[in-house]
């Protein structure tokens, strides 16, 4: 929300509208109320290469379809919203910058997920649900986040809920703050999800006896790397942020934000590349849990899939199986997410592109080249 | 088994064996009764740090574990080894080089699968059973190859069928030559893969209607190198092949085999990225068969996820949902297998710059640096 | 010139000219007086985002200014055309694709490189110069290559030695197939490069005693791979060619040639970077051959530049000479030309994804998603 | 010398030596008569599979060769010495960590430049010299920094200004702390360099007229990433720094420290690929300074060396050439400091590999795959 208290101000300021103070409203409402929001904002898009006004389907976007004195009417659908099926409120604003012909794409507003004319479709639980059944590993069980294609049938919208009404201009500078927000959050849980992996990695390399060999110690360091640097840029972009007056708000550096988004997005392959490298293909083939159920595999099992030490086989067979899980069952998942997740590569690179100031760059190339004699600072 | 042809006729010649002509009568046999085989080389390892005799558990490797005049008693068992549940026969070879101390271990065989004191696991079969379910994937239903830790508990094998019996020298040439042959099926198994990603990409872009930018043919081009990289290595290979007149048999050539591999290795996870970024969220995020039989959601999810056309929403959907299945149920199967099938990384970098032959390169260097005046050849 | 005879057939068989014939009659009038090319076909371009026809200054692209019935003449500037200054005759061929509106740029020619209008601008030598005057290195004084910027200034060119006079349509296709052919030869110039490269590496290691570490195999396995994998795809292109009837020629696969052109590209600084980490920081600060005439000096870089053994000082300190004349005096043209020559990273993956045929892809993709039923072939 | 002050502390309180107000000493003198220093670390090394000690000329590590009451004497050489040809004092510290054997070679202290029994020897200057005769970049006139092998002939160290003294057990902590401080220093010198690189980037593309081109902006990615990155660890490595209470120092975070040392000496080709990539073939073959002094080779150059202005044209070639200078004399210098200064890549591996606390994703990876059942934290 906190994106929604920066952009209203700047709204408010120019379009002399009350949106900040709506949006301060239904804060202090979620707060008191202690509710769950989910965010919708990536459209379903039909064919990317035209903008929402321009679609064959008016709907691919949501958009507004009629207005009254009382509120506005939504049509259209938000893909992928995650855990909307378990949260009270659903925030919706752009997914991108808009132009006059998509006025009334411009839309942002809050609605309580269980209004008429909602419809939510989930992703397939399959695959979470092979994994719940195996009652050896926690993460599957704890970890279950819901997608959904969240879709809106001509729904009502009541005035003191909406915080966009088709002025165009700033649906870009929403759909750009909001992610910035979020990726804090994406931050922290990423780290965890790397932590994971270096521990997997580092303990599953032990029992093999080669955790200090030269070519599982670059493994290791691919997996270090990648949660340290996400750490850095986090702490970067809070010590970096800027005061911001109009609303209050400590904004975090944008910057130094989506460079560790795009490293996260560009490098997640690789950690996955490496953390497999270390495991070897019992990540494939480690047999499941049922199999350790009959005594007699069991005792074959227990004897042939020790490493170092025999007391830890059953800790590396828990490991492996998990991991299995990880890379598997939710494989598609983490990869999707950690590629696109608030933004895919090249859109984050088109803004990283045009939000960085090339100032000082421009100079100092200028004057080492003699171009310029002096430098400006 | 051509490895087998080619090695068996140099241990023939250094110790007066007769293993040539054993591997040509099992072949014949083979041949004659249309069996089919299976490959058992790597072994449970234990300790990667320790050779295979000196490991706390003597059966990490499989090994000798009596001899008779008849034949030859073995114990241990072999990780991963594909199909062995539906093969007739499994063939046996050492996983590694072996000195002395390792002379037990330096042991290859053929045994018919279903023989006394063979015990097979297959691993898990939850995801492939999860994709079989589908009504719509063609993929999951026919792929299925399974792996199993196969372990012998004092098997006896008939001498005619002994193929290595303590000639340690030998095993390193065997363990290597083995998947130099191995990997030329490797390598059109690994094409079609790649064929299906580039379709399924191409059209997934089409659909979105942005096949044509700049940053998806990046992606596409990204694929299309993975297979026709392969592709080129193969025929390299064998167009520079090495006729073995000991043998009789065309040799491929080793260092395109391996280069090849490596490259196959390092870059799966690569091709992995890319697709997915093609793709975007509904990789993760499509709904199931089952949402489409329920005639509500089905209206609203074939309005939605409408791509650039109408008429190719169903195609899209399907589309969505193999590409989650390849890369979610049979994820860490296809990860370890492209990382880590016919050899880990690192035993394949070690293989590489070991039968390297740096002379006319050295040759080049010095002559370039002013050491040699002139160059050899 | 065989890009000339395929393409010239082409052009008249469509518009009844006889390009083929003035083509023969050039070629057997090269063989015959032994006559060396070079190839003029990259133009100096202005605004890349325009096309030629569009540019401020119509001279940006290389165009026919006037036609008489005797010949055409021509103004503009072709850049880094290499060895012009050394050859008889310049070959002009367009670098692009050309709409009608660039009719006039859609041109193609032979011309003495001494004719009247035709002005010759080297880069400089300076780098060059100085790796000449360092008696030790050999690679700098025998590869002495100089691309010039090659003006025309309203050059008469005469009927017989025109090859594409105003039919834009095949503009592209002649852009395209000229590299094809010029891709062997760069296949053999860049083999033999990783090959200095693969022996210096691989001598350098030896020096320092650590040629079998695990990190310098992984250092030298990328340097062989770049090599390897070049050869496999020029091997994989000829091996697959196809015979053009209508010019009586093989033409090198087109996927396989450019696949191993965009590997070359895209690795080059990847092999650079594994050479430079082979080697170390004596790679910068290596003394130079001056402070070896100083005998007092001399004894103590003798005593202390030795690597694993005393006597191999010497062949070390020239090693390491070189390497860096290589990588500094050269290195910009060495940069250049593995990124960018015969077209950059964007314009080659254009060219590919555009002549992939993705039908049996496709097919493959349908097939495996349920999409169809059968595969067509 | 802070890392002399951190470790001095440690060593006074295990051996009761009085190094550290010895260091204190130099550290107010230097302070006092504003002295330049350079660190001299890294010894020649010889054969790098042997320890100090184990070496054929015990002279390949700098050591003592003779001890009296009132100082040591020293012997042996170290490579690559930054400025030491400048500075007024040299510091001396061990390269690695030392055994028992290798006591001798566990030294540390401080020498002023002029000592008898110091040789220098510069490394070449005519790169350097080569850029500096041009009059129209500066780059390569304000950078000059000279390294040297310096060389230590029986040279006498009195002792208040040794520092280390066969303590061996903590010339590995030495050997690690020094380059931790250092890298800060680093971490600014290549910011500005990436500086230069993006300043350079974006203007020679919009010369172009393609800077907002999708492979652009990749590549403009990848040097905002590269500068970003690296400040981003700076930050978080001082935002995260542990106050160390024996010296009264605050020590900057080895984790993040180390892991943006690594991304740069990792990425350094990767952003060098992306700059010639962006110059296009002009980066090698753009005329230098001379060509324009001609009149009539300057009309044409300036015609035709325009991009999208011709205004422009004078700064677009500026910038080529200096950019030139910056690859290619200056290439090697930068390459080689880039990836191995403070250390090579498999150093600092291993380094980051044994300094990783990895207690919390140990425990983690454990309660994920259901071993432990809480979260220790
Ligand atoms: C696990 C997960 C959780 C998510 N949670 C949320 C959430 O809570 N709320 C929310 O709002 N969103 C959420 N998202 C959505 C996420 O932000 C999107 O996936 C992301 O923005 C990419 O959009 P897309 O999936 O529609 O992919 P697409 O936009 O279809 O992209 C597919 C490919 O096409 C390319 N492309 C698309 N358009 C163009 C164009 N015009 N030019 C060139 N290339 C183009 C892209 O670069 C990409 O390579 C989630 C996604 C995932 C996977
Ligand atoms: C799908 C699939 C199908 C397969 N099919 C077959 C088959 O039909 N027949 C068959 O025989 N095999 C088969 N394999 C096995 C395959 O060849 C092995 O997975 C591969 O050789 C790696 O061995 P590993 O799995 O034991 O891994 P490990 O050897 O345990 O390797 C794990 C990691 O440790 C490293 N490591 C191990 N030892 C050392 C050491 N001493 N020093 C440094 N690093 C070390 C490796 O480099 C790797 O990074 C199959 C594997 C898969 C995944
Ligand atoms: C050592 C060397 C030798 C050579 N020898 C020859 C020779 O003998 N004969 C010959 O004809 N040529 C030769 N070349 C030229 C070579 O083919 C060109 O360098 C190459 O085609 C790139 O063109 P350019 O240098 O003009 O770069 P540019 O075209 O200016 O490209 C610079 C960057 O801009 C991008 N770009 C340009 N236009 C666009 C656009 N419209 N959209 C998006 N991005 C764009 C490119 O992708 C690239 O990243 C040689 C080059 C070198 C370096
Ligand atoms: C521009 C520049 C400035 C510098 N400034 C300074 C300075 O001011 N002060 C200072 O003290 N130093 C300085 N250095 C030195 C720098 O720290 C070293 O270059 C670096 O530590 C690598 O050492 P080396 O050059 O001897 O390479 P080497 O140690 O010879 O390494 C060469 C290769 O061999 C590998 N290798 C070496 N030993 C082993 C082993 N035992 N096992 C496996 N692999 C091994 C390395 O990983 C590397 O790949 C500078 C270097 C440069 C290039």
């Amino acid at each position: 929300l906190f994106a929604l208290m920066y952009v209203s101000r700047r709204i408010d300021s120019k379009y002399k509208t009350d949106y900040y103070n709506r949006v301060m409203a239904f804060y202090r409402y979620v707060v008191e109320k202690d509710l769950s929001l989910s965010l919708a904002q990536t459209d379903m898009k039909g064919n990317r290469s035209l903008r929402p006004s321009e679609q064959e389907d008016p709907d691919m976007y949501v958009h507004i379809v009629k207005r009254d004195k009382n509120g506005i009417y939504v049509s259209g659908a938000k893909a992928h919203t995650t855990q909307s099926i378990a949260s009270n409120e659903i925030v919706v604003i752009p997914t991108r910058n808009m132009t006059e012909a998509d006025k009334d794409y411009a839309v942002a507003f809050a609605v309580p997920a269980n209004t008429k004319g909602i419809t939510m479709i989930a992703r397939p639980l399959k695959e979470t649900e092979t994994t719940m059944d195996d009652s050896l590993s926690v993460i599957g069980r704890e970890n279950i986040e819901v997608e959904t294609i969240t879709i809106f049938d001509n729904v009502f919208i009541p005035m003191e809920r909406v915080f966009l009404n088709g002025e165009y201009d700033f649906a870009g500078l929403l759909a750009m703050m909001f992610p910035t927000f979020h990726r804090f959050t994406a931050i922290s849980y990423r780290a965890a999800m790397a932590d994971f992996l270096i521990g997997t990695g580092k303990l599953l390399a032990s029992y093999n006896g080669v955790d200090d060999k030269s070519n599982i110690r670059r493994n290791l360091a691919v997996l270090i790397s990648y949660k340290e640097t996400l750490k850095a840029t986090a702490i970067a972009s809070s010590y970096s942020c800027t005061y911001d007056k109009q609303a209050s708000l400590a904004i975090p550096d944008i910057i130094f934000t989506n460079v560790g988004k795009l490293f996260a997005n560009e490098n997640y392959t690789d950690v996955v590349k490496n953390i497999v490298d270390i495991a070897g293909g019992l990540v494939a083939t480690m047999p499941s849990y049922e199999d350790f159920e009959n005594s007699n595999e069991k005792t074959y099992l227990m004897k042939y899939l020790a490493g170092r030490k025999k007391e830890e086989t059953m800790e590396r067979v828990r490991l492996f199986q998990t991991l299995r899980e990880f890379i598997s069952s939710l494989g598609s998942l983490y990869l999707a997410g950690m590629i696109h997740a608030e933004g895919s590569i090249e859109a984050s690179t088109m803004e990283l592109c045009r939000s960085y100031d090339y100032s000082s760059s421009i100079d100092l190339a200028k004057f080492a080249s003699g171009i310029n004699d002096e430098l400006e600072k």
